[in-house]
């Protein structure tokens, strides 16, 4: 969306890796991974580091994996432009596998497509840590909460 | 696809586990939960163990959870239909979540809509242990590999 | 969902048929070629005449047009859910599309998946008439305007 | 794709028109309205003339349109990429509705993510004409028949 980059998250990246901490502890071994790099208003950029626990047959990275990074990735997003709203949830998520990850990280790029009251538009771009092509591609929903609102 | 319930599956629920145990022992951790219950040509059900890491905010299953649930369970369909070729990959992947999962085991069922030469198309429906409603709807295309044809 | 063909809809196809052409005077061209066959509380069967217009090069029946009937289809299953509510708006739509129609009317039946306050989804499956194969199938999110709750 | 908008088309603008023409004279009606602006090797703009019948309640563009026009392009994009394969078809679409469009011409601008031996994907961005919102997203796969490669 046009200018976001510009404009400050309504929570900065600090502030959102203390309150995941504090309200997923039972996620935190999922998402241990997991490492928010960067955070603007309606977007962020996120890394998974490399284990080989996650591998496919063919060496590749498992589609899970890469499915768990994008939602995680649009949800700090989200929060990124509403502030904290736990609950809200994704209704949608629609992902294209493009080419086999290598087995190295993963870095993962948001950015909201649309920002209403209700509903949150955002895509994710998945690369191979240091290549320009995308591995995956995610457009994703999520339902904003009328508490948060 | 009609009829494909009556046709047996190419591979039996037996040498899927046995096949799947030896050809992924790394993801063996994350697809542990993971139990065929049922197969037949052109589809199956899988249950997913419940277990509390897997919690959301809110006391909910959390979606990569299902996604990986869905993913694993139109795989297992997809073998059933064209015998073991563990180098089929998922070329795309859509879910609708529909209702927040209860803390309890989840079920899915996978069907395929198309099995062509080149490509398979199937849906999943995922429902809390003993419920009707569906907690999440997938559908996804798998790429078959020339060298299982 | 279960149990939903038994109950009334909220609409009978003479009412949706009437406010259909009497609000959408404009897209009666568009959609003149849809016939709504039946309808329930929650589903509903179209029938879209062939026309030879709408062929593309091989012979088949484009995609557009099946994405036109689909969408139209689940609208017609939103609007006989919730009454009528001209505004409702998709979200989003995925399409798979998993066989060549033959040159023939195409028969596309709808039902929801969810009924939320906020939010329907619902799928659909589209046959060539006679046929059991499904040559596409939608799965797509309607937006509920407050106005209609 | 990194660099392709460097990279000359396999077809010219003027080819991809007199060859559509020419091959789809059935279809001449429908995309009547669809003007191939521009054409770089793996992307095109394309514009949707506006026309009060595509007007919705409420006096947006339909659905339906924007979806026509979005596989239109992407289209055309595959053409720009692996040259004349008039049978190569759409497998799925996702769209996403994201901002009711304004009563004037639509812009789509489509890139492709991924272009492999039998499958390219891409992406479409639709605007209203002079805004820099988006009205939809879409992301949608082409199988590239044999007889092209």
């Amino acid at each position: 969306m046009l200018g976001m980059e510009a404009a400050a998250p309504k929570l900065t990246r600090e502030e959102l890796v203390e309150r995941l901490a504090a309200e997923f502890p039972e996620a935190a071994h999922a998402v241990g991974d997991f490492t928010i790099e960067q955070g603007w208003f309606g977007g962020c950029r996120v890394r998974r580091r490399f284990s080989h626990g996650s591998l496919r047959p063919g060496g590749t990275v498992s589609g899970p994996i890469m499915m768990a990074l994008a939602d995680f990735t649009l949800y700090v997003a989200v929060l990124s432009a509403i502030g904290w709203a736990p609950l809200a949830v994704t209704t949608n998520l629609t992902i294209n596998f493009l080419k086999k990850p290598e087995p190295r990280d993963l870095v993962a790029e948001a950015r909201l497509l649309k920002l209403g009251k209700r509903l949150a538009v955002g895509e994710v771009g998945i690369r191979s840590d240091g290549q320009d092509d995308l591995v995956a591609h995610v457009t994703s929903t999520y339902a904003i909460p009328e508490v948060s609102r």
